[in-house]
């Protein structure tokens, strides 16, 4: 069991509709030697690849994306949330569905920060229906880039995300999959 | 002459209307060394204050407050913006004035994570007309916690943030001051 596995296990909280709050540690207040610890995981898995930047999508994927970037010695680019005026021509865009607001936000890439030559490594908190990762696929696939892999934090494994990603051939790798939760339970998916 | 200075005198760009490009190495693309190395001088400035807490604006403040909590071995506690819909009696909210969007918007840190115990370092990337610092301020007074001092990655020096700070006695250390700027010539101020 990895820290990650054991901070959910001890601190997480399941709230009525489904909701898991893991803001006392990963993504409102952070714990950084947690967060330390999942860059060195995630290294432990991928290490065998070539990776030149690591991905992530604004905000709470940016301190997960540093820790991880460092073990690589690589660059962290995070893709921004449809809020700058920026988008144009210099700019790779897609379109990303939030379920959790209903609707949908865009995410921009500055094109001379991904290029063709870029074997990508995309990290994120959580992996649910895997919308922010279908968008950062389409963007490296916009930029010609590479996908190498898929770090997650906490996967809902009750949702369709993991499965999309692994039926793509996607190397993905969530350091803490969610079986199923109820107020008060959570289950964590054993590791293979 | 500190890594981020250098970094800025190396790759920094002046746009027309004064704006300064650092998006190559701190606020799109990231340089996980040059992240860390802020933490640690953050930490050389400000150890010998009792910290309990780091807090920061989302999102490009993160890793860099990351890299400065992970050397004090305490939480970071990120302000949200304006966006989620959990504002209620839990949070404690603040306005914060865009000058460059012009128009407000709302920062909000869940009570639970801050309170009048804690002793707050915060950190950001940029210091301007000091109004994501006001907000911080009014936030750090509303839960009765204590401001330590305030760390700020590049401060624009042209511009009234810095005096605003200084001028309430508060210890505000800003890795780089910009005295003036203008396409292709960038003038620090040099330390003290």
């Amino acid at each position: 069991m990895n820290t990650l596995e054991k901070m959910i296990l001890d601190k997480a909280l399941v709230l009525d509709g489904g909701i898991l709050k893991v803001d006392m540690f990963l993504n409102h207040q952070i714990d950084p030697h947690l967060i330390m610890s999942m860059g060195k995981d995630f290294h432990e898995h991928f290490k065998n690849r070539e990776i030149t930047k690591v991905l992530t999508v604004e905000a709470s994927g940016i301190p997960i994306a540093l820790a991880t970037a460092l073990e690589f010695d690589v660059p962290v680019v995070f893709a921004k949330k449809g809020r700058n005026k920026n988008v144009g021509p210099d700019v790779y865009t897609s379109q990303v569905y939030s379920y959790t607001k209903g609707e949908p936000y865009e995410i921009n890439i500055f094109k001379k920060y991904l290029t063709a030559d870029d074997k990508v490594l995309f990290i994120d908190d959580f992996l649910a229906n895997g919308a922010a990762a279908k968008g950062i696929l389409d963007i490296v696939g916009q930029a010609g880039a590479t996908l190498m892999g898929v770090g997650i934090a906490i996967e809902k494994g009750f949702q369709d995300g993991g499965a999309l990603l692994r039926g793509m051939g996607i190397d993905l790798y969530s350091l803490a999959i969610i079986e199923a939760m109820e107020p008060g339970k959570i289950t964590l998916r054993e590791h293979e």
